[in-house]
């Protein structure tokens, strides 16, 4: 079938064994690729109470049906696992380049499974595969990485896709990385890491992806053009990629500070905008995709000392906060400087910075003190040991290696109270939006199969007042389940493309254009039909429940620490606020069809969507 | 004329300017190339007393007649400047791939002058050149700065001969480093930082050298491949590189220990051949050369808790030597950590090692404490400080300030008679030979242009028992004048078309076929002339005395420290030994047809070579 090259390569890292799946007509048709291959296939794969870091664990990489093509913004790299973090079903994504050269190389993905016996890498290259040793690879930092595999086989135009030290050393929140790009949430690096699997190299010299229908596929893609050129996100991203967000959160009074005891970062305008096209060197790209809102960032000796020659290829919105709000302090160079060196070491920045918060609280409330600390005086306001606390999460040293597991299990293990502060859903530690400042965005983080994540289901309703599919009052409770829905169905079917998740988050790619690409690529009609797309978006992401229901997740997972639902923010524009978790929950259960009392998807639910086989015996 | 695409670029970075120089006909037929055309150049371009780190200051960046073509071994690039070092006369080679790729891009040397307003760096491909932007390059490590421009131009494939920190903070051994290959020695990273210029990148689409003959080169170059392939030397340079020569130091006792105190390393076996397999990644190589001598080593987990994870290409004989004989500790660990760090900031191995080495003699002595150092305790054996002198060196912070100007202007700096204790000559310091145990070596060190230099009159007589042009005692004075000029002549001959230095070190090459690949490659008979090709060889090392001597250097600066010359070596294959300087001079004047008392080429002498022009008036 054109779009795919309909090979997925399965690894058996223990038995170095290979196996090719190639995807049947039913597969496609329901589940179409990306996130619903994804979700499928480890659905299928994975039984309920595997250990996600042992032999049986497993990763999916994936890159979607319009990878390749010169369709917009679907360069991205998706990985499905069993979360070492929350325990649960998982997906991260990576921009950049890997995603189409893997499909150049001939596979739309690769699964897998088994541990290596020592450090091994993935080769492939038009077709082929191959199996090599990576122990000098071993220890090294994700940039280093890059450049030695491409040394070593020559070409310095192959893609990896590779972990850091954090992921070796098995952090719960090591992500993969491919040209400084991160799938950094939720733990894949320790997976990886667990089958002791250093990168994935791949290179193809056959660059052009088949089409079903190659003249109309060309006019959509004029399409979208077209539509980016004429949305203001688009302007916005390009001008200064997701920076521009920082004034947006704080005047929202949603800037999550000082481990969510407030909502807005003293001197956050240091943060602006304005503060980063200083410090740009360029705009930065994935594959692709006319946007560029990549930025290149540098600082100079003439703006600062302490961080004088530091750069990175960033820092993103969620990485400025992870290492301001936080600590509670701004500062730009420390935002470059901690971005470089968490691409480099391999750690998921939002998870490492608000692990780092969570300790700050800790240390304030005198339950950890400088002996557990190893010296360090974490009070808000000094940023002095991030760079040291982060080197020791990803080396397991010292008190990082507590914080390696996540907030969650740190709180657990650190006892006297300590857990109550750990800002999580599932595990997963909270993005840089203060959900009692936006209620959507708020049952969107309760309710996204992956935990407190902001790309399963963005609310631009309430951060950038989008008035799609209807106009709302951020602190409102009412109709927030519908919005929410609304939200992770868009989500959810757009990325069987592996759409961007900036573009549904400006409406920059309307669903219509989207089912002619997705149409035009494979050659199946439904695709191109909108209602057809949303209820793909539905079944994704009611299996994607499901698989949480089987590990025994249900309504008392969806839940945040009591600080967000009974402590009023104290002050800013969101001053007053809690959460109103469970009218919240309430409303939404039964929009989505779901049993209000434990949080299942009704049977009758699951059948509507052709998920029968999901219904519980 | 074929061999050369007769276009040296110059460049005014003052100004902005731009100038095409073509090679006259004279020049080539009397200069030939490589070490030829820079001396010449450089005699020409510097008026006597131009100071190297000002706006008339020169770098000269030549590939050779024969680089881009099939022969082997003549991928190198040379650097020739006036050294902030040594004051005179300076060359500086790198392998790599950075010289073939000059000369696809259609150049055969740059040369810059100026000093550029704001950090640039030279862009040049296909004929064209442009000065670009290098402000965002500014402070990164050299490894950061090949991936950053191959980044912004879009094409991995470009290459790129930068500086590190060090250059840029005015390190007087500072280099210039081309895919992790160092023009370590005699400061051009310093040249090239007083210009603010962080780089010059080439990439060319026309990747064939003209060639007069291409019958004759073919058949010329078959001839260097069966030379190798019969000589013991290219078995041992294949198997470890330089790694090969620290047994053979040590069993000779000249591997210098302790800053030139002893000739005889402890431990000395945990640095040998069978060590350096055990860490060996792979072979490395410069573009078409067959040797494949360089070494990517990596430390691994098992191996070492300290240095784990630590990798390098290289390090080679002399980093080996430089960072655990003047330090008095073998440990191989640090020699790859160091090697690596060396190459990230841009620093020259020897001069850094050895002056870290003089440090700890003065340390030892009382002559410096912990308050000059910083706290850092320099005792023989301790290798605890060596990465953080390497980097205080590099950001002249501390005490490397101090070392930061090399030995010998530390030592006058420091006082209290510091300065005896600088091993060097000319300000260059000592490679990792002790020339009271290799009597024509030190001739070499004294009389070399550029100080101290191994590579510029390497005597393998002495430590391998080489039997060309005669078989020798390596501590014998007697026909060591000869030999030296022997080595030296021989060496400048093959550099004309800047061989590898280890191919003549090793009779790899014959100047036979050498001959016969200079003239097919150009068409100039008389390069097929061995006599004329050893006479080109005199010419060459006689103007490079004369340049010096334009500067004010005669026999006075031909001098080791009194260590070398009065102090016996205490123990090992070369005990009660000691380098007859005076002697030795007084034998080596006569047979270069030098002024014994001055040390100064006769007239008659020049204008038998040619060279009238420099006879002083």
């Amino acid at each position: 079938m054109a779009g795919y090259s309909n090979r997925i390569l399965r690894v058996n890292l223990t038995n170095r064994t290979f196996a090719e799946q190639t995807l049947d007509e039913a597969l496609i048709h329901d589940f179409a690729g990306g996130r619903g291959f994804g979700v499928k296939l480890l659905y299928d794969d994975l039984k309920p109470g595997t250990d996600p870091l042992g032999d049986e664990g497993e990763l999916i990489f994936l890159a979607g049906p319009l990878a390749g093509t010169n369709a917009q913004s679907f360069s991205r790299t998706k990985i499905f696992f069993k979360s070492p973090l929350t325990g649960g079903y998982f997906k991260s994504a990576a921009g950049g380049h890997w995603a189409p050269e893997l499909r150049f190389a001939g596979f739309d993905g690769v699964i897998v499974t088994g541990i290596s016996e020592k450090p091994a890498y993935l080769w492939l290259h038009d077709g082929q595969y191959e199996i090599k040793d990576a122990s000098y690879l071993w220890g090294l930092d994700c940039d280093d990485t890059h450049t030695l595999i491409r040394e070593e086989m020559r070409d310095p135009n192959i893609r990896v896709a590779c972990i850091g030290p954090a992921g070796e050393n098995l952090v719960k929140f090591a992500g993969v990385f491919t040209d400084r790009r991160a799938a950094g949430r939720g733990g894949a690096g320790a997976v990886m890491g667990s089958k002791r699997l250093k990168a994935i190299a791949c290179r193809g010299s056959n660059r052009t992806i088949e089409l079903a229908d190659r003249a109309a596929f060309a006019a959509a893609v004029k399409e979208q053009i077209k539509g980016y050129q004429t949305n203001s996100g688009f302007a916005a991203f390009s001008a200064n990629g997701t920076q521009f967000v920082v004034p947006v959160t704080n005047l929202n009074g949603m800037y999550p500070t000082k481990n969510f005891q407030e909502g807005v970062l003293r001197n956050w305008q240091s943060l602006s905008g304005d503060e980063f096209d200083k410090i740009r060197v360029r705009k930065t790209q994935c594959s692709v995709c006319m946007i560029h809102c990549g930025n290149l960032s540098k600082i100079n000796k003439i703006n600062s000392g302490r961080w004088a020659g530091a750069w990175s290829e960033g820092p993103e919105y969620e990485t400025i906060w992870s290492f301001t709000g936080p600590v509670g302090k701004a500062d730009i160079g420390l935002t470059v400087a901690v971005d470089k060196l968490c691409d480099d070491l391999g750690l998921d920045t939002i998870s490492a910075g608000s692990a780092i918060g969570f300790a700050y609280e800790l240390y304030e409330r005198g339950i950890i003190t400088r002996k557990d600390t190893g010296g360090l005086a974490l009070h808000f306001g000094n940023n002095e040991p991030v760079m040291e606390l982060v080197r020791q999460i990803a080396y397991r040293e010292g008190f990082g290696d507590v914080l390696a597991d996540g907030s969650l299990a740190a709180g657990k293990r650190i006892g006297h109270g300590a857990e109550k502060y750990a800002i999580q859903v599932k595990g997963l530690e909270l993005p840089a939006y203060d959900p009692r400042g936006a209620k959507a965005h708020g049952l969107n983080f309760l309710t996204s199969p992956i935990g407190a994540d902001h790309n399963t289901g963005y609310a631009p309703q309430e951060v950038f007042g989008s008035p799609f599919p209807f106009q709302v009052d951020r602190f409102a409770v009412e109709r927030k389940g519908e919005l929410a829905k609304w939200n992770q169905d868009l989500t959810a079917l757009f990325e069987v493309g592996i759409l961007c998740s900036f573009i549904p988050s400006q409406g920059m790619l309307s669903e219509e254009t989207f089912g002619k690409l997705m149409s035009a690529a494979t050659g199946v009609k439904d695709f191109a039909d909108p209602a057809y797309l949303w209820k793909l978006g539905e079944r994704i992401f009611n299996l994607e429940r499901m698989f949480n229901v089987r590990e025994g997740f249900g309504r008392k997972d969806d839940a945040f620490p009591e600080r967000l639902t009974s402590e009023p923010m104290p002050a800013g524009a969101s001053k007053g606020q809690v959460v109103e978790q469970e009218a919240l929950l309430d409303d939404y259960y039964k929009v989505r069809g779901w049993d209000v009392k434990t949080g299942v998807p009704m049977a009758a639910k699951l059948r509507e969507l052709g998920l029968g086989f999901a219904v519980k015996r």
